[in-house]
């Protein structure tokens, strides 16, 4: 019989094999942290068409299970069956192409000028075996052949001592150490092995709305494998603010680290079974995210985060060990956590400026990364500041009517014909839209302004076109209408205002570094976009909506995910985590929510592109080009 | 109604409360490490007559019941009730007498010219409030405020830090920061506090037959009380040999951990309830034991102890935390071990030996530690022998036909008129007697010797005394005979056998490290005799015996329990910690079990006192002043 999956795979299923295995072993992966038992509830799908017969419907829902929605590890085909996979319950192991993506990486760390030097090292011991007059314990045996190459201090845990003996008789005392140095507690002993073996590390990116991992030989450097997924702390809220408040409620900070380690041990238990490797051979892990995800990843409380004056617990966090963490790896291995700037500019924005090494060239840059908020750097070899710009997540499709992140069936791109008035659109992975992601957004909002039917307000000229209409929440534009579905994609005026307030934070944010700096927009030579929404951001259109400032596109530079880049620069080079240290304690923090040119600035900032429309002169002149001079005037003083 | 304790106490009890908490009320505590639910099985009585109602059997046998042993915590009596309580049973807690005799322990400490100054210190910090502009995170403010106090490096390890922000809120950035030193890891926090607070120490000592727990203030070195008990891993045997073959067994291992550590945690718990003490202000812990006992406290293999060549895992222990061993304390304490020498010698020796002070000065000093194995050190300020005896634990009564433990009941001397051949005895806390301890053979062996009911062999010389009849083991000689009870205590020639062997084995150990050095005999200038055998020796018996040195009485000192003394100054003494350290370093372990000379030494002292006369010159006068010349010459020639 056949399974279909909605993605066009089609695949040779048995009736006594769970829809959860075969997917697996076509290399569909799903979220599945209970191991296909059936009791996380995280390996959703829906049955399109199809028998089946469900063993267990776990913690499904009545409404869920009516709408057909399955466990896919619990589900057993009893004919063709035909399926969809929701994306939160898909987990993206990398295939070729991603992995290959990544072979340039040993490339880039090289261009730093410093060498693969992780913070796990391997030491090979050829123990003289103990006899009646070299009766000494295994520990100064130990201690002794490691001062015979230098090492004359080593920390040893009691976790690392209890196998000890075991291990030293079975490689019959020839074995290899791994050990780590610690910049508080100087060498500390991981792991004794009989023989020869390989290091591993992850580099991890913990972002508020989805993780990633690199599995990595920390020998050559080589990405082995890449997995992702989304962070399940979604089911808690979209936003940092809306976690920290889960996590002040009872067992919530639980619940919040739970659901993303799960999400991180699902894709290290997924990499590693595929590649055949010993999860225990992972000495060392790396972690890059906001102050928040840091803290909630470790367990500790966010609470002051969000209070006044917005202390978090600690900024550096010193080499605490896996198990501490939950992270199924070695349990004595060592995470790295890429220091925080403050409470709302964490090691996400370290790492990616280490990534973007703006602090190591003498020209001006400004580093945005625009993800579930929005976080900015000014700055160059000299000085950095940095800012939280509390942009929010409607770039992410929150809050916005027919919002959705950046996945298949998202409209991207709109384009609005000047003349007709009609929008042509484009969708990712192709076929019909199921609604709107930021690029599709910020395209929409600049070619409605530039096609007349919004004002520089952002309010809809009504009468304009048959699409715009009076709906719930006021004026909207049906940018889609699906007769089948009977549902439209529209964009409302009031996620319009939602859009504008979001561009106005991150604009204000840089222009109020820029004053505070003492310069002007112009003087910005390079612009580094980072985050999952750099990867479709359209320059043209975003300097249009006047959300980043309104330079020469040459000066522009897309990043992608530059929190992973920096983790994996930390995972390997010793030298590079110093300089993400020195990066840090270089890097001044403003906090713009109790500054008074911020509002000000953020007020001038509430209008397309801007009230000073001699901060956008390219804009200005497409403006004006655009439309005739009193269609100008008209729009941009609406009230008149 | 009445409870009354066949030790004489009276107590008032209702219906509706336990034995055991009825017990408890007037000072006498049972172990019971599962609190009184009835599970561990541990608080047995026995009564004897009186009914009451038992709510649970737990764990005990049929036999057990039958014989009317009941669940102190389990059962309520219906009225007067009349008990006994199995020595195994009951939990010592320091009585005023107990604990008024540590009094001078300060002043003992203090002897050493060093002050108290214990691994784990207490500083007080006092932060500035977090601001808008001064909006650090927690941990660096603290760092702050400990680098303007210079310190500048702290470890700070993820159990600390989880409850560190809500510590520093509700004390109002005015803490108490309890850290140690460690000689690997540097400075470490523990434990932070909002507000001024003892730090309390416990000073332990693990001995294979008992355990001895001092709870202390760190800051005053004053002992608040002290508890005792069984080491309940005697049911998995009674020497280290068979608690080694056990731990090797599946779970084995486990078990003889939680049995001691339970056994240590229910004195804790008893001590601090009493005191009105909150466990976790106990900050740090000093254990001594041998060193198989100390592999077992921390839960690691003793295996390869008891394998030729004889090696441990470790013999100095990093300070490890509490909650590594299971300590019920604060779980961030740490725990010093006092350093063990080699698989026999274990931290009791050199805490002994420290306790001792014999390496402090310049006179010949025999340091003898004979408990449930025999230890001895011979040495001065210049260099130290040391030697474990395999005398085995034949002195506490194992392996002895009547043989017990020095504990009440047991007959602890004995004296034989030389013309009517009879017998006279003291028993411990008076009463029948039910066995003989360690002291009470000694005197006896040494007492038929004196009266020529034996030979210098060891052999009885039959139809010397009615007393004298074939047993099952051969020969023996009836001590006290209870017609109630129709059981005789005896000594037969197999215990004597076992007796002389042990004594050898003690005699040959100082002969060899003696000969080793170079010296003879007289040429010691000290004898400390430690264990809590030490206590009850007659020294001129054991001469007789020629267990010890036939030296003047003057030159032996009678230590008591140097292993809890030694863990006591260990506590509250960086320098003595530091000094057992350089002690453990100095002092050379001599393999008896592989020394030809030792063979040679064992089989000349397996005679009473030993093949050589010249080396017992008052015993040869005193057996030549008991009988005439000729009984002499046949009872040194018994062959003949």
């Amino acid at each position: 019989m056949e399974l279909r999956v909605t993605s066009n795979e089609v695949i040779t299923v048995n009736s006594d094999e769970s829809l959860l295995s075969a997917l697996k072993r076509t290399g569909i992966y799903l979220v599945a942290s209970c191991g296909g038992k059936g009791t996380c509830g995280k390996c959703k799908i829906n049955v399109i068409d199809g028998d089946f017969k469900a063993a267990v419907y776990g913690k499904l829902t009545a409404a869920e299970k009516e709408s057909g929605t399955v466990l896919a590890c619990q589900t057993f085909p009893l004919g063709d069956i035909l399926i969809a996979i929701p994306k939160e319950s898909r987990l993206v192991i990398g295939d070729q192409i991603a992995v290959s993506k990544t072979k340039d990486l040993v490339q880039y760390l090289r261009s730093y000028g410093v060498d693969i030097n992780p913070f796990v090292k391997t030491i090979s011991l050829d123990l003289p075996r103990p006899t009646i007059t070299d009766n000494i314990s295994d520990m100064e045996r130990l201690r002794r052949a490691l001062a015979e190459k230098e090492i004359y201090s080593m920390v040893f845990r009691h976790g690392f001592v209890l196998p000890m003996g075991r291990t030293l008789r079975e490689a019959e005392w020839k074995v290899e150490l791994s050990y780590i140095e610690d910049r508080d507690a100087g060498l500390e002993a991981i792991a004794l092995y009989s023989r020869k073996s390989v290091d591993y590390g992850l580099a991890i990116d913990i972002g508020t709305t989805t993780v990633v991992v690199y599995l990595t030989n920390l020998k050559t450097g080589e990405v082995i494998d890449i997995g992702s997924t989304y962070n399940s702390q979604i089911k808690y809220g979209d936003d940092v603010i809306t976690r920290i408040v889960h996590a002040t409620e009872s067992g919530g900070l639980e619940e919040l680290k739970d659901a993303v380690l799960s999400d991180i041990n699902t894709i290290v238990n997924s990499i590693t079974e595929r590649h055949s490797i010993d999860r225990r051979l992972i000495h060392s892990a790396s972690i890059a995210g906001n102050t928040t995800m840091s803290h909630i990843f470790w367990g500790l409380d966010p609470g002051s985060i969000r209070e006044e004056p917005y202390i978090p617990l600690l900024n550096s966090f010193p080499l605490w060990r896996a198990s501490m963490a939950g992270l199924a790896i070695h349990p004595e291995a060592r995470v790295y956590t890429a220091p925080c700037i403050a409470s709302y500019v964490g090691g996400d924005i370290v790492a990616g400026v280490l990534a973007s090494k703006m602090h190591r060239n003498e020209e001006l840059a400004l580093f945005m990364d625009i993800g579930t908020n929005g976080e900015i750097a000014i700055g160059n070899s000299e000085w950095i500041m940095t800012a939280a710009c509390s942009a929010g997540p409607c770039f992410e499709g929150s809050g916005i009517r027919c919002g959705m992140r950046a996945t298949p069936g998202a409209i991207e791109s709109v384009s609005i014909d000047p003349v007709t008035l009609e929008p042509a659109i484009a969708v990712i992975g192709g076929g019909s839209p199921l609604g709107i992601c930021g690029s599709g957004m910020i395209d929409a909002i600049s070619e409605m302004l530039l096609a007349g039917l919004i004002n520089q307000k952002g309010k809809f000229l009504e009468g304009k076109s048959y699409r715009i209409r009076r709906g719930d929440d006021g004026l909207e534009y049906v940018i889609h209408s699906d007769k089948r579905l009977k549902k439209d994609i529209v964009l409302t005026e009031v996620d319009i205002e939602n859009l504008i307030r979001a561009k106005a934070a991150v604009y204000s944010g840089i222009s109020t570094l820029i004053a505070e700096a003492s310069l002007t927009m112009d003087a910005i030579e390079r612009v580094y976009i980072a985050g999952g929404f750099g990867n479709y951001l359209d320059v043209d259109k975003a300097v249009l909506l006047g959300m980043i400032p309104d330079l020469p596109e040459e000066r522009f530079t897309f990043m992608g995910n530059t929190s992973i880049t920096g983790s994996y620069l930390c995972l390997l080079s010793e030298e590079l985590r110093k300089e993400a240290e020195d990066l840090a304690a270089k890097m001044t923090y403003i906090e713009l929510s109790v500054s008074k040119m911020f509002m000000d600035e953020y007020i001038s900032a509430l209008f397309l592109p801007h009230t000073d429309m001699n901060l956008f002169p390219t804009v200005a002149s497409r403006l004006m080009t655009a439309m005739t001079p009193m269609k100008f005037w008209l729009m941009t003083n609406p009230d008149e």
